[in-house]
Protein backbone atom coordinates (compact mmCIF):
# COMPACT_ATOMS: atom_id res chain seq x y z
CA UNK A 1 0.00 0.00 0.00
CA UNK A 2 1.26 3.32 -1.10
CA UNK A 3 -0.19 6.12 1.35
CA UNK A 4 0.57 10.10 0.45
CA UNK A 5 -0.43 13.44 1.68
CA UNK A 6 -1.31 16.14 -0.40
CA UNK A 7 -2.63 19.75 0.00
CA UNK A 8 -1.15 23.01 1.26
CA UNK A 9 1.67 22.67 3.70
CA UNK A 10 0.23 22.22 6.94
CA UNK A 11 -2.94 20.95 6.39
CA UNK A 12 -2.22 18.26 4.27
CA UNK A 13 -5.27 15.08 3.54
CA UNK A 14 -4.89 11.52 3.18
CA UNK A 15 -4.78 9.84 0.26
CA UNK A 16 -3.37 6.29 -1.31
CA UNK A 17 -1.75 5.69 -4.73
CA UNK A 18 -3.82 2.46 -6.23
CA UNK A 19 -2.95 -0.08 -8.48
CA UNK A 20 -3.18 2.01 -11.39
CA UNK A 21 -1.42 5.03 -10.35
CA UNK A 22 -4.60 6.62 -9.21
CA UNK A 23 -4.56 9.32 -6.25
CA UNK A 24 -7.63 8.42 -4.32
CA UNK A 25 -9.30 10.48 -0.94
CA UNK A 26 -8.85 8.93 2.45
CA UNK A 27 -10.01 11.85 4.36
CA UNK A 28 -13.38 10.34 4.74
CA UNK A 29 -11.69 7.33 6.67
CA UNK A 30 -8.69 8.78 8.44
CA UNK A 31 -7.67 12.51 9.79
CA UNK A 32 -4.13 11.86 8.37
CA UNK A 33 -1.44 9.69 8.12
CA UNK A 34 0.08 9.73 11.40
CA UNK A 35 0.59 8.51 14.77
CA UNK A 36 -2.05 5.57 15.51
CA UNK A 37 -3.03 5.31 11.66
CA UNK A 38 0.36 3.75 11.33
CA UNK A 39 0.19 0.44 13.79
CA UNK A 40 -0.93 -2.52 12.06
CA UNK A 41 -4.35 -3.39 12.79
CA UNK A 42 -5.10 0.32 11.30
CA UNK A 43 -3.07 -0.15 8.25
CA UNK A 44 -5.23 -3.38 7.65
CA UNK A 45 -8.13 -1.30 7.40
CA UNK A 46 -7.08 0.35 4.86
CA UNK A 47 -6.17 -2.72 2.86
CA UNK A 48 -9.60 -3.62 3.27
CA UNK A 49 -11.30 -1.14 1.39
CA UNK A 50 -11.69 -1.48 -2.08
CA UNK A 51 -9.75 1.75 -3.71
CA UNK A 52 -12.19 2.02 -6.54
CA UNK A 53 -14.85 3.36 -3.65
CA UNK A 54 -12.66 6.48 -3.12
CA UNK A 55 -13.13 9.31 -4.92
CA UNK A 56 -9.84 10.52 -7.74
CA UNK A 57 -8.41 13.61 -6.88
CA UNK A 58 -5.66 15.32 -8.80
CA UNK A 59 -3.58 16.82 -6.16
CA UNK A 60 -2.06 20.31 -6.98
CA UNK A 61 1.17 19.08 -4.48
CA UNK A 62 2.32 16.33 -2.73
CA UNK A 63 3.52 16.85 1.16
CA UNK A 64 6.11 14.73 3.25
CA UNK A 65 4.15 11.32 3.24
CA UNK A 66 4.10 11.20 6.88
CA UNK A 67 2.37 14.17 10.01
CA UNK A 68 3.02 14.70 13.60
CA UNK A 69 6.66 13.68 13.43
CA UNK A 70 8.68 14.04 16.68
CA UNK A 71 11.60 12.68 15.78
CA UNK A 72 13.31 13.03 12.93
CA UNK A 73 16.64 10.77 13.66
CA UNK A 74 19.75 10.32 10.94
CA UNK A 75 22.82 7.84 11.15
CA UNK A 76 25.59 9.15 10.03
CA UNK A 77 28.42 7.40 7.66
CA UNK A 78 26.22 4.18 7.34
CA UNK A 79 27.22 3.23 3.90
CA UNK A 80 30.92 1.58 3.67
CA UNK A 81 31.32 3.31 0.26
CA UNK A 82 30.67 6.48 1.46
CA UNK A 83 32.26 6.33 4.82
CA UNK A 84 35.35 5.63 2.19
CA UNK A 85 34.74 8.71 0.41
CA UNK A 86 34.60 10.82 3.60
CA UNK A 87 37.96 9.84 4.49
CA UNK A 88 37.20 8.76 7.70
CA UNK A 89 36.94 5.07 9.14
CA UNK A 90 33.57 3.20 9.24
CA UNK A 91 31.74 3.74 12.50
CA UNK A 92 31.59 0.77 14.96
CA UNK A 93 28.41 1.72 15.76
CA UNK A 94 25.66 3.82 14.48
CA UNK A 95 26.06 7.32 14.53
CA UNK A 96 23.09 8.95 15.63
CA UNK A 97 21.94 12.78 15.12
CA UNK A 98 18.86 14.69 14.56
CA UNK A 99 17.03 16.82 12.24
CA UNK A 100 14.85 19.12 12.81
CA UNK A 101 11.55 18.29 12.13
CA UNK A 102 10.64 21.63 10.81
CA UNK A 103 12.81 20.67 7.91
CA UNK A 104 10.31 18.18 7.24
CA UNK A 105 8.59 19.63 3.27
CA UNK A 106 7.31 17.50 0.25
CA UNK A 107 9.28 15.82 -1.87
CA UNK A 108 9.12 18.29 -4.60
CA UNK A 109 9.05 21.52 -2.97
CA UNK A 110 11.63 23.83 -3.64
CA UNK A 111 14.82 23.27 -1.47
CA UNK A 112 16.33 26.91 0.50
CA UNK A 113 20.00 27.45 -0.11
CA UNK A 114 20.68 29.17 3.42
CA UNK A 115 21.88 32.64 3.84
CA UNK A 116 25.32 32.53 3.76
CA UNK A 117 25.53 28.83 2.57
CA UNK A 118 28.48 27.61 0.44
CA UNK A 119 28.14 23.97 0.60
CA UNK A 120 24.88 23.07 0.58
CA UNK A 121 24.96 19.67 -0.59
CA UNK A 122 22.69 16.02 -1.19
CA UNK A 123 21.77 12.71 0.28
CA UNK A 124 19.79 10.05 -1.31
CA UNK A 125 18.37 8.22 2.08
CA UNK A 126 15.96 5.30 2.72
CA UNK A 127 13.45 6.63 4.98
CA UNK A 128 11.97 4.19 7.65
CA UNK A 129 8.65 5.36 9.31
CA UNK A 130 7.98 3.97 12.35
CA UNK A 131 4.26 2.47 13.34
CA UNK A 132 4.30 0.63 16.78
CA UNK A 133 6.17 2.47 19.92
CA UNK A 134 9.85 0.85 20.18
CA UNK A 135 11.50 0.69 23.60
CA UNK A 136 14.27 -1.57 24.35
CA UNK A 137 13.12 -3.68 21.04
CA UNK A 138 15.53 -6.86 19.77
CA UNK A 139 16.72 -6.41 16.61
CA UNK A 140 14.18 -9.47 15.84
CA UNK A 141 11.40 -7.96 16.67
CA UNK A 142 12.47 -4.33 15.41
CA UNK A 143 10.50 -4.71 11.91
CA UNK A 144 7.41 -5.34 13.38
CA UNK A 145 7.77 -1.38 14.70
CA UNK A 146 8.02 0.20 11.32
CA UNK A 147 5.17 1.02 9.09
CA UNK A 148 7.12 1.71 6.14
CA UNK A 149 9.54 3.23 3.86
CA UNK A 150 9.81 6.29 1.77
CA UNK A 151 12.31 8.35 -0.31
CA UNK A 152 14.18 11.18 2.03
CA UNK A 153 16.75 14.02 0.62
CA UNK A 154 18.94 14.83 3.85
CA UNK A 155 19.95 18.07 2.50
CA UNK A 156 22.94 19.31 4.66
CA UNK A 157 25.20 22.35 4.31
CA UNK A 158 28.78 21.17 5.20
CA UNK A 159 30.06 24.22 6.50
CA UNK A 160 27.13 24.56 9.52
CA UNK A 161 27.59 21.13 10.00
CA UNK A 162 31.64 20.60 10.71
CA UNK A 163 32.69 24.46 10.96
CA UNK A 164 30.50 25.82 13.10
CA UNK A 165 31.41 24.47 16.67
CA UNK A 166 30.76 20.81 16.50
CA UNK A 167 27.34 18.60 16.81
CA UNK A 168 26.07 18.29 12.94
CA UNK A 169 22.72 19.06 13.75
CA UNK A 170 23.39 22.47 12.75
CA UNK A 171 24.20 21.86 8.74
CA UNK A 172 21.04 19.54 8.88
CA UNK A 173 18.13 21.36 10.43
CA UNK A 174 17.10 24.27 7.89
CA UNK A 175 14.02 24.95 6.47
CA UNK A 176 13.31 22.24 3.67
CA UNK A 177 16.35 20.46 4.08
CA UNK A 178 13.96 17.19 4.74
CA UNK A 179 11.83 16.41 1.53
CA UNK A 180 9.49 13.42 2.82
CA UNK A 181 7.92 11.22 -0.12
CA UNK A 182 6.40 11.02 -2.18
CA UNK A 183 4.50 7.84 -0.58
CA UNK A 184 5.63 5.94 2.54
CA UNK A 185 5.38 2.26 1.08
CA UNK A 186 3.94 -0.13 3.59
CA UNK A 187 6.70 -2.72 5.05
CA UNK A 188 4.58 -5.45 3.50
CA UNK A 189 5.42 -4.21 -0.54
CA UNK A 190 9.50 -4.07 0.52
CA UNK A 191 10.52 -7.62 0.69
CA UNK A 192 14.41 -6.61 1.21
CA UNK A 193 14.58 -3.10 2.46
CA UNK A 194 18.63 -4.39 2.26
CA UNK A 195 18.21 -4.35 -1.54
CA UNK A 196 17.36 -1.31 -2.77
CA UNK A 197 19.01 0.70 -5.49
CA UNK A 198 18.79 4.51 -4.57
CA UNK A 199 20.17 7.27 -6.81
CA UNK A 200 20.59 10.99 -6.74
CA UNK A 201 21.14 13.54 -9.96
CA UNK A 202 21.57 17.18 -10.04
CA UNK A 203 20.90 18.95 -13.25
CA UNK A 204 20.75 15.59 -14.86
CA UNK A 205 24.12 14.76 -13.93
CA UNK A 206 23.93 11.32 -11.96
CA UNK A 207 26.15 11.82 -8.59
CA UNK A 208 25.01 9.09 -6.50
CA UNK A 209 23.62 5.70 -7.28
CA UNK A 210 24.03 2.86 -4.63
CA UNK A 211 22.36 0.06 -2.81
CA UNK A 212 21.39 -0.43 0.73
CA UNK A 213 22.79 -3.47 0.28
CA UNK A 214 26.44 -1.40 1.16
CA UNK A 215 24.54 -0.37 4.56
CA UNK A 216 27.15 -1.00 7.42
CA UNK A 217 24.55 -1.42 9.79
CA UNK A 218 20.56 -2.68 8.56
CA UNK A 219 17.72 -1.36 9.33
CA UNK A 220 16.23 -3.59 12.25
CA UNK A 221 19.38 -3.04 13.42
CA UNK A 222 19.28 0.58 13.59
CA UNK A 223 15.87 0.60 14.96
CA UNK A 224 16.94 -2.25 17.57
CA UNK A 225 20.16 0.16 18.29
CA UNK A 226 18.01 3.54 18.57
CA UNK A 227 15.05 2.27 20.75
CA UNK A 228 18.30 1.39 23.40
CA UNK A 229 18.72 5.29 23.90
CA UNK A 230 15.22 6.64 23.12
CA UNK A 231 11.69 5.61 22.74
CA UNK A 232 10.45 5.25 18.73
CA UNK A 233 7.26 6.65 18.56
CA UNK A 234 4.51 6.66 15.85
CA UNK A 235 5.31 9.15 12.67
CA UNK A 236 9.28 9.51 14.25
CA UNK A 237 11.18 9.05 11.01
CA UNK A 238 15.00 7.76 10.86
CA UNK A 239 16.91 8.43 7.52
CA UNK A 240 19.53 5.46 7.35
CA UNK A 241 22.52 7.26 5.74
CA UNK A 242 23.33 8.03 1.90
CA UNK A 243 25.42 6.21 -0.48
CA UNK A 244 28.75 7.51 -2.08
CA UNK A 245 28.72 10.51 -4.56
CA UNK A 246 27.69 13.49 -2.14
CA UNK A 247 29.23 16.80 -3.31
CA UNK A 248 31.92 17.26 -0.51
CA UNK A 249 33.14 13.69 -1.66
CA UNK A 250 33.94 14.89 -5.53
CA UNK A 251 37.57 14.46 -6.71
CA UNK A 252 39.19 16.86 -7.24
CA UNK A 253 36.89 19.80 -6.33
CA UNK A 254 33.79 19.09 -4.14
CA UNK A 255 30.46 20.21 -6.08
CA UNK A 256 27.35 22.29 -3.97
CA UNK A 257 24.25 23.44 -5.04
CA UNK A 258 23.41 26.78 -5.77
CA UNK A 259 19.83 28.33 -6.11
CA UNK A 260 18.45 27.25 -9.55
CA UNK A 261 19.01 23.79 -9.87
CA UNK A 262 17.32 20.75 -10.28
CA UNK A 263 17.66 17.59 -7.54
CA UNK A 264 15.98 14.31 -8.76
CA UNK A 265 16.38 11.16 -6.51
CA UNK A 266 14.71 8.13 -6.15
CA UNK A 267 14.57 4.47 -4.28
CA UNK A 268 13.41 1.27 -6.26
CA UNK A 269 9.47 0.98 -5.56
CA UNK A 270 9.61 3.83 -3.42
CA UNK A 271 9.08 6.82 -5.89
CA UNK A 272 11.29 9.54 -6.78
CA UNK A 273 11.31 13.11 -5.72
CA UNK A 274 12.24 16.34 -7.72
CA UNK A 275 13.52 20.06 -5.82
CA UNK A 276 14.20 23.34 -7.39
CA UNK A 277 16.84 25.31 -5.13
CA UNK A 278 16.16 28.45 -3.98
CA UNK A 279 17.43 31.33 -2.23
CA UNK A 280 16.38 31.14 1.90
CA UNK A 281 12.98 32.91 2.30
CA UNK A 282 12.09 35.05 5.66
CA UNK B 1 1.66 35.25 34.38
CA UNK B 2 2.73 30.95 35.57
CA UNK B 3 0.76 28.72 33.29
CA UNK B 4 0.92 24.98 33.73
CA UNK B 5 -0.41 21.43 32.66
CA UNK B 6 -1.96 18.83 34.23
CA UNK B 7 -3.27 15.77 34.55
CA UNK B 8 -1.95 12.36 33.19
CA UNK B 9 1.04 12.21 30.82
CA UNK B 10 -0.05 12.76 27.25
CA UNK B 11 -3.23 14.13 28.27
CA UNK B 12 -2.37 17.46 30.22
CA UNK B 13 -4.73 20.17 30.99
CA UNK B 14 -3.73 23.67 30.93
CA UNK B 15 -4.49 25.94 34.21
CA UNK B 16 -2.66 28.79 35.73
CA UNK B 17 -1.40 29.79 38.96
CA UNK B 18 -2.89 32.29 40.59
CA UNK B 19 -1.11 35.05 42.43
CA UNK B 20 -1.91 33.13 46.41
CA UNK B 21 -0.73 30.19 44.86
CA UNK B 22 -4.27 28.34 43.45
CA UNK B 23 -3.88 26.66 40.45
CA UNK B 24 -7.07 27.62 38.29
CA UNK B 25 -8.46 25.39 35.39
CA UNK B 26 -7.97 27.31 31.92
CA UNK B 27 -9.45 24.05 30.18
CA UNK B 28 -12.76 26.14 29.26
CA UNK B 29 -11.01 28.66 28.41
CA UNK B 30 -7.84 27.63 25.64
CA UNK B 31 -7.03 23.68 24.45
CA UNK B 32 -3.67 23.75 25.85
CA UNK B 33 -0.82 25.61 26.86
CA UNK B 34 0.70 25.18 23.13
CA UNK B 35 1.27 26.46 19.93
CA UNK B 36 -0.58 29.51 19.10
CA UNK B 37 -1.59 30.21 22.28
CA UNK B 38 2.16 31.21 22.96
CA UNK B 39 1.79 34.34 20.90
CA UNK B 40 1.58 37.78 22.65
CA UNK B 41 -1.97 38.56 21.95
CA UNK B 42 -2.87 35.32 22.95
CA UNK B 43 -1.68 35.23 25.90
CA UNK B 44 -2.67 39.11 26.41
CA UNK B 45 -6.40 37.59 26.73
CA UNK B 46 -5.22 34.88 29.59
CA UNK B 47 -4.09 37.92 31.10
CA UNK B 48 -7.53 40.11 31.16
CA UNK B 49 -8.55 37.41 32.59
CA UNK B 50 -10.04 37.17 36.25
CA UNK B 51 -8.26 34.22 38.04
CA UNK B 52 -10.88 34.24 40.81
CA UNK B 53 -13.48 33.41 38.04
CA UNK B 54 -11.68 29.94 37.17
CA UNK B 55 -12.29 27.00 39.05
CA UNK B 56 -9.84 26.09 41.63
CA UNK B 57 -7.96 22.45 41.47
CA UNK B 58 -5.71 20.43 42.95
CA UNK B 59 -3.31 18.53 40.60
CA UNK B 60 -2.53 14.98 41.18
CA UNK B 61 0.33 15.50 38.89
CA UNK B 62 2.09 18.35 37.29
CA UNK B 63 3.04 17.56 33.30
CA UNK B 64 5.12 19.57 31.71
CA UNK B 65 4.82 23.36 30.99
CA UNK B 66 4.56 23.47 27.15
CA UNK B 67 2.61 20.79 24.62
CA UNK B 68 3.16 20.05 21.37
CA UNK B 69 6.85 20.67 21.34
CA UNK B 70 8.67 20.45 17.95
CA UNK B 71 12.01 20.63 19.04
CA UNK B 72 13.77 20.30 22.27
CA UNK B 73 16.97 22.54 21.39
CA UNK B 74 20.13 22.51 23.77
CA UNK B 75 23.24 25.01 24.25
CA UNK B 76 26.21 23.29 25.25
CA UNK B 77 29.06 24.22 27.23
CA UNK B 78 27.28 27.65 27.68
CA UNK B 79 28.43 29.04 30.96
CA UNK B 80 32.01 29.99 31.29
CA UNK B 81 32.54 28.37 34.77
CA UNK B 82 31.06 25.08 33.52
CA UNK B 83 32.91 24.85 30.52
CA UNK B 84 36.51 25.24 32.83
CA UNK B 85 34.90 22.69 34.78
CA UNK B 86 34.94 20.33 32.18
CA UNK B 87 38.58 21.24 30.84
CA UNK B 88 37.31 22.84 27.71
CA UNK B 89 37.76 25.72 26.04
CA UNK B 90 34.90 27.95 26.19
CA UNK B 91 32.99 27.57 22.67
CA UNK B 92 33.59 30.29 20.02
CA UNK B 93 29.72 30.44 19.08
CA UNK B 94 27.02 28.37 20.49
CA UNK B 95 27.39 24.92 20.48
CA UNK B 96 23.65 23.28 19.36
CA UNK B 97 22.13 19.79 19.81
CA UNK B 98 19.23 18.14 20.18
CA UNK B 99 17.38 16.22 23.03
CA UNK B 100 14.60 13.96 21.91
CA UNK B 101 10.96 15.11 22.20
CA UNK B 102 10.12 12.08 23.78
CA UNK B 103 12.43 13.08 26.83
CA UNK B 104 10.20 15.45 27.75
CA UNK B 105 8.26 14.79 30.95
CA UNK B 106 7.04 16.93 34.19
CA UNK B 107 9.03 18.16 36.96
CA UNK B 108 8.43 15.92 39.52
CA UNK B 109 8.14 12.68 37.13
CA UNK B 110 10.43 10.02 37.77
CA UNK B 111 13.68 9.65 36.17
CA UNK B 112 14.56 7.02 33.99
CA UNK B 113 18.06 5.31 34.88
CA UNK B 114 18.84 3.86 31.18
CA UNK B 115 19.51 0.11 30.94
CA UNK B 116 23.34 -0.19 31.13
CA UNK B 117 23.92 3.26 32.31
CA UNK B 118 26.90 3.80 34.52
CA UNK B 119 27.02 7.88 33.95
CA UNK B 120 23.90 9.71 34.12
CA UNK B 121 24.08 13.09 35.21
CA UNK B 122 22.10 16.31 35.84
CA UNK B 123 21.92 20.05 34.53
CA UNK B 124 20.03 22.52 35.62
CA UNK B 125 18.93 24.79 33.25
CA UNK B 126 17.50 27.80 32.16
CA UNK B 127 14.24 26.72 29.20
CA UNK B 128 13.20 29.58 26.77
CA UNK B 129 10.02 28.78 25.72
CA UNK B 130 9.19 29.75 22.00
CA UNK B 131 6.09 32.09 21.14
CA UNK B 132 6.21 33.39 17.83
CA UNK B 133 7.73 31.79 14.53
CA UNK B 134 11.37 33.01 14.60
CA UNK B 135 13.79 32.99 11.51
CA UNK B 136 16.72 34.93 10.88
CA UNK B 137 15.99 37.67 13.60
CA UNK B 138 17.97 40.01 15.00
CA UNK B 139 18.98 39.48 18.27
CA UNK B 140 17.67 43.09 19.12
CA UNK B 141 14.48 41.20 17.95
CA UNK B 142 14.71 37.73 19.52
CA UNK B 143 13.63 38.29 22.94
CA UNK B 144 9.76 39.42 21.28
CA UNK B 145 9.64 35.62 19.77
CA UNK B 146 9.90 34.12 23.58
CA UNK B 147 7.29 32.99 25.33
CA UNK B 148 8.82 32.77 28.95
CA UNK B 149 10.96 31.01 30.81
CA UNK B 150 11.14 27.66 33.00
CA UNK B 151 13.21 25.01 34.50
CA UNK B 152 14.84 22.11 32.77
CA UNK B 153 16.83 19.11 33.95
CA UNK B 154 18.98 18.18 30.75
CA UNK B 155 19.67 14.86 32.66
CA UNK B 156 22.60 13.21 30.44
CA UNK B 157 24.12 9.86 30.26
CA UNK B 158 27.93 10.99 29.13
CA UNK B 159 29.13 7.34 28.20
CA UNK B 160 26.37 7.20 25.32
CA UNK B 161 27.21 11.23 25.02
CA UNK B 162 30.64 10.97 24.80
CA UNK B 163 31.43 7.47 24.35
CA UNK B 164 29.70 5.28 21.82
CA UNK B 165 30.25 6.94 18.12
CA UNK B 166 29.96 11.00 18.21
CA UNK B 167 27.08 13.85 18.36
CA UNK B 168 25.76 14.12 21.99
CA UNK B 169 22.06 13.14 21.51
CA UNK B 170 22.57 9.70 22.43
CA UNK B 171 23.17 10.35 25.81
CA UNK B 172 20.30 13.19 25.83
CA UNK B 173 17.21 11.61 24.67
CA UNK B 174 16.24 9.25 27.04
CA UNK B 175 12.48 8.91 28.09
CA UNK B 176 12.39 11.18 31.37
CA UNK B 177 15.56 13.26 31.08
CA UNK B 178 14.15 16.23 29.99
CA UNK B 179 11.87 17.33 33.12
CA UNK B 180 10.45 20.64 32.01
CA UNK B 181 8.86 23.31 34.41
CA UNK B 182 6.77 23.21 36.61
CA UNK B 183 5.38 26.82 35.50
CA UNK B 184 6.09 28.41 31.94
CA UNK B 185 6.45 32.08 33.73
CA UNK B 186 5.36 34.62 30.76
CA UNK B 187 8.31 36.94 29.88
CA UNK B 188 7.24 40.08 31.36
CA UNK B 189 7.67 38.25 34.65
CA UNK B 190 11.40 37.64 34.28
CA UNK B 191 12.91 41.59 34.59
CA UNK B 192 16.38 40.10 33.35
CA UNK B 193 17.18 36.57 31.80
CA UNK B 194 20.56 37.03 32.64
CA UNK B 195 20.07 37.54 36.09
CA UNK B 196 18.97 34.44 37.74
CA UNK B 197 20.92 32.32 40.31
CA UNK B 198 19.59 28.55 39.74
CA UNK B 199 21.06 25.60 41.59
CA UNK B 200 20.08 21.37 42.19
CA UNK B 201 20.43 19.04 44.69
CA UNK B 202 21.14 15.97 44.91
CA UNK B 203 19.82 13.81 47.96
CA UNK B 204 20.29 17.18 49.78
CA UNK B 205 23.86 17.33 48.88
CA UNK B 206 24.00 21.13 46.83
CA UNK B 207 25.54 20.31 43.70
CA UNK B 208 24.93 23.27 41.16
CA UNK B 209 24.85 26.81 42.42
CA UNK B 210 25.07 29.69 39.56
CA UNK B 211 23.65 32.23 38.10
CA UNK B 212 22.11 32.78 34.34
CA UNK B 213 24.80 36.10 34.41
CA UNK B 214 27.77 33.97 33.66
CA UNK B 215 25.89 32.25 30.40
CA UNK B 216 28.52 33.03 27.75
CA UNK B 217 25.63 33.40 24.78
CA UNK B 218 22.71 35.12 26.63
CA UNK B 219 19.41 34.29 25.80
CA UNK B 220 18.93 36.65 23.04
CA UNK B 221 21.76 35.99 21.45
CA UNK B 222 20.77 32.18 21.11
CA UNK B 223 17.55 32.87 19.63
CA UNK B 224 18.84 34.83 17.11
CA UNK B 225 21.56 32.48 16.37
CA UNK B 226 19.81 29.21 16.27
CA UNK B 227 17.25 30.86 14.03
CA UNK B 228 20.21 31.21 11.31
CA UNK B 229 20.17 27.25 11.06
CA UNK B 230 16.35 26.33 11.46
CA UNK B 231 13.13 28.10 11.96
CA UNK B 232 12.31 28.04 15.71
CA UNK B 233 8.16 27.30 15.96
CA UNK B 234 5.37 28.46 19.24
CA UNK B 235 6.13 25.51 21.74
CA UNK B 236 10.08 24.68 20.69
CA UNK B 237 11.77 24.84 23.67
CA UNK B 238 15.75 26.01 23.87
CA UNK B 239 17.75 24.87 27.09
CA UNK B 240 20.38 27.34 27.09
CA UNK B 241 23.27 25.18 29.46
CA UNK B 242 24.26 24.59 32.35
CA UNK B 243 26.41 26.23 35.16
CA UNK B 244 29.34 24.34 37.30
CA UNK B 245 28.70 21.33 39.35
CA UNK B 246 27.26 18.60 36.95
CA UNK B 247 28.76 14.89 38.23
CA UNK B 248 31.17 14.34 36.00
CA UNK B 249 32.82 17.29 36.97
CA UNK B 250 33.17 16.51 40.66
CA UNK B 251 37.18 16.10 41.80
CA UNK B 252 38.47 13.78 42.62
CA UNK B 253 36.16 11.23 41.22
CA UNK B 254 33.05 11.89 38.94
CA UNK B 255 29.71 10.96 40.75
CA UNK B 256 27.01 9.71 38.71
CA UNK B 257 23.24 8.95 39.45
CA UNK B 258 21.80 5.98 40.62
CA UNK B 259 17.97 4.16 41.18
CA UNK B 260 16.39 5.53 44.66
CA UNK B 261 17.91 9.00 44.72
CA UNK B 262 16.43 12.13 44.97
CA UNK B 263 17.22 15.08 42.36
CA UNK B 264 15.41 19.08 43.50
CA UNK B 265 16.61 22.15 41.17
CA UNK B 266 15.25 25.23 40.73
CA UNK B 267 15.64 29.23 39.35
CA UNK B 268 14.98 32.28 40.83
CA UNK B 269 11.24 32.89 40.66
CA UNK B 270 10.94 30.24 37.82
CA UNK B 271 9.62 27.40 40.41
CA UNK B 272 11.27 24.05 41.95
CA UNK B 273 11.36 20.40 40.23
CA UNK B 274 12.07 17.22 42.46
CA UNK B 275 12.78 13.71 40.64
CA UNK B 276 13.41 10.41 42.28
CA UNK B 277 15.15 8.15 40.41
CA UNK B 278 14.30 4.88 39.18
CA UNK B 279 15.30 1.75 36.80
CA UNK B 280 14.34 2.50 33.30
CA UNK B 281 11.13 0.68 32.13
CA UNK B 282 9.90 -0.92 29.16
Amino acid sequence: MKLLRHGPAGAEKPALLDGSGKVRDLSGIIPDIAGLVLGDAELDKLRALDPASLPVIEPERIGPCVGGTGKFICVGLNYADHAKETGKAPPEEPILFMKATSAICGPNDAVEIPRGSKKTDWEVELGVIIGKRAKYVSEADALSHVAGYCVINDVSERAFQSERGGQWTKGKSHDTFGPTGPWLVTRDEVADPQNLRLWLEVDGVRRQDGSTATMIFGVAHLVSYISQFMTLEPGDIIATGTPPGVGMGIKPDPVFLKAGQVITLGIDGLGTQSQTTVAAGD
